[in-house]
């Protein structure tokens, strides 16, 4: 029941990242579970990846490998996520590092491995290893949206985001999937997700960026506040179209760059929300004039956090009590009730702290019924302005996590 | 659907303390839904209230008057909460307790004014003053179980506790009564909730002992992680017990009134919590090892919020990857995964980090079937310990909230 028409973009390839995937039967049967990303020598890799203290093994042996530079390939699995498996599940994840470096000429430690499924299981290394030879031949650049579907667990639909620029008459192109629909929380890139672009950067700039676009994508959503231990965002730079190298964070080709990224991201970190477990509603929750981003985030993040509130979105009711109860308790100090106005779209319905005068039900109703809207809330005491993305609280979300071991 | 059944305690009564009610008719009919508690001049009176930077008008004006001390009356109304009502709100709650005061030979300042039920709709002011003379007709010593219905909303069940003990002969008895069934987080004295003892208590003292209690009681449960905009509990000490005044926070008679208060709070606590919308298992969360009382609290609450979590336990599944994935993400700094354990009741399920090498799946089973059961987290790495109280989430906890207007 995720919110909106299910759309796939147009993926454009990215040259010198060539993607393969093939059936291992992890826990799934008849569709494919394991993909290979396949990255051109000299190209530039950056990751962020889950800060949870129970850190899956491959999260681990990804952040050691990714530390040493020229990585060369990734590999995912869905269905086991090798977590809380200890030392066995290290091994686990280097064995299958090791395998593929074997067969693609390349050293373990250019390898990052990835997992997503269920936790505390170990993972069939026998099954994954002997998929990796269809996964690397039938490895293509034009292979976006098979990757995308072979990634996903719970989802209900592939996400997939691409868009282009010019710089100096050159078209870069930027290119991403995602996986993602419950288990979803801010502080950390956000599940898995892999972006790809032609342009040329510097291995310390690309980290810059994708830890920025991070910031305004992966880590301002939110489904149930929990987080993963496995999350991971990954950003490749191929280096294949014909420009300089980018080696500083000013300048317009960053700008665009950054712009470029960004957006995919939150293009696809929009559509994890959309398929949110059991999501019926998508909203949008801005907090404006605070006097820093973080108690704006603390706002909107105890908005987008409440049962209450997530559960009247779900039925459609413009429940503004609510609304102002969790403004209250979000715990900013010095907050003056009486300085703080909040919108449902373009409809004012709490001004000066109480009900705006001018508010009907009819016209809170009008809004909330739609599957896309926004919360906008003005706290009167600074310049400062975050977003957050998330979603309603449905009895489809209890039905799908009373059943589903993950 | 509460968890448990129904029972009603004997309600010792506190001489001193007259509780009367009446019908308003605020909201519902047929019903009681004004309740006004006289207290002896001479009683000590200290409260808590919710730190929200909404709070209701009772809330505001009743901090004011209990500042003053001398308390003499409480008057509750359910039904409407006066939340989010602005200047006129305030002059509401001003008016009730003039009228109070007026009919029951006193100042408005020796009344505490309190609301629950809807926000940000005015207080049906006439209704109420028109109630009070009858609430205070009747208003007798023994009439503890009808105000604890007096003040339900979405209760579905009145929660009382009375404990004695005995000192230098004599016998203190402490009473209470609360209500609450969502919006309900830590972090203040939730909800509504009166305690009173025949005790002589200096103010000071009885201070002291009202956040004390509460935090280890109110302030230790949570239904949905909501915070109310008018929760408050009060203590009365109405001298009446034949005892010298307790000076002191020290001694013997100080460690005893304290345990009896903390008991009937945490006894009132547990039963808001069984009462939890939707609530068909109660579960205590106790953390232990930790380095100190904060990160304790920390783990215990990304467990007791966590809907993976609360939706395993509603459907009985020990889901013991989703705890591990609660506690990792907890945010506690340099938690070392290797050196966690985790049980349901007895059972070890998680060790050194990992699933326990002796657990089963269905030794976990036949815990989280059980509609009482604890989860134990030991953190290794210091001795402080905490224990949190919550619920699981349900359906109907959705359909509650999709259809109550709070």
């Amino acid at each position: 029941m995720p919110v909106g028409e299910a759309t796939w973009p147009t993926m454009h390839p990215i040259s010198g990242v060539r993607l393969g995937v093939a059936q291992a039967g992890v826990k799934y049967a008849g569709r494919n579970d394991l993909l290979v990303i396949a990255i051109e020598e000299g190209s530039s890799v950056a990751g962020v990846f889950t800060q949870s203290a129970f850190a899956a093994a491959p999260v681990l042996v990804g952040r050691d490998h990714i530390a040493s530079g020229d990585i060369r390939y990734l590999i995912v699995n869905s269905g086991n996520a090798n977590a809380c498996t200890g030392e066995r599940g290290l091994e686990d994840a280097r064995t299958t590092c090791q395998v593929l470096a074997q067969l693609g000429e390349a050293k373990a430690r250019q390898v990052i491995p990835f997992s997503t499924g269920v936790i505390g299981e170990f993972l069939p290394v026998e099954k994954i290893v002997a998929a990796i030879p269809q996964a690397l031949a039938n490895a293509c650049e034009d292979n976006w949206a098979l990757a995308g579907r072979t990634i996903m667990t719970t989802d209900t639909r592939p996400k997939g985001a691409s868009v282009q620029f010019e710089f100096d008459g050159e078209i870069v192109s930027v290119t991403g999937i995602a996986k993602g629909a419950g288990m979803i929380r801010p502080n950390m890139a956000t599940m898995l997700a892999y972006i790809a672009t032609d342009a040329v950067v510097a291995p310390h700039v690309l980290e810059a960026i994708v830890k920025k676009a991070a910031d305004k994508s992966f880590n301002r959503i939110t489904i149930d506040g929990d987080t993963s231990t496995n999350d991971a965002c990954i950003l490749i730079a191929s280096g294949q179209v014909g420009l300089p190298m980018l080696t500083s964070t000013h300048g317009e080709l960053y700008e665009k760059l950054l712009a470029a990224i960004t957006e995919v991201q939150q293009q696809l970190a929009q559509a994890i929300v959309k398929d949110g477990e059991g999501a019926t509603k998508f909203v949008t929750i801005k907090v404006e004039q605070g006097t820093n981003s973080h108690e704006c985030l603390q706002i909107a993040y105890a908005i987008a956090h409440s049962p209450l509130i997530k559960t009247a979105l779900y039925a459609s009711d413009p429940n503004w009590g609510r609304i102002v109860a969790a403004i209250g308790y979000a715990g900013v100090k010095g907050l003056d009730a009486r300085l703080v106005h909040v919108w449902l779209n373009d409809v004012l319905i709490v001004e000066h702290g109480g009900r705006a005068a001018s508010y009907t039900e009819a016209q809170g109703a009008s809004v909330v019924t739609q599957a896309e809207f926004s919360i906008r809330v003005a706290l009167g005491r600074g310049d400062a302005c975050e977003q957050v993305w998330t979603c309603d609280l449905s009895h489809e979300y209890v039905t799908i996590n009373a059943e589903y071991r993950s």
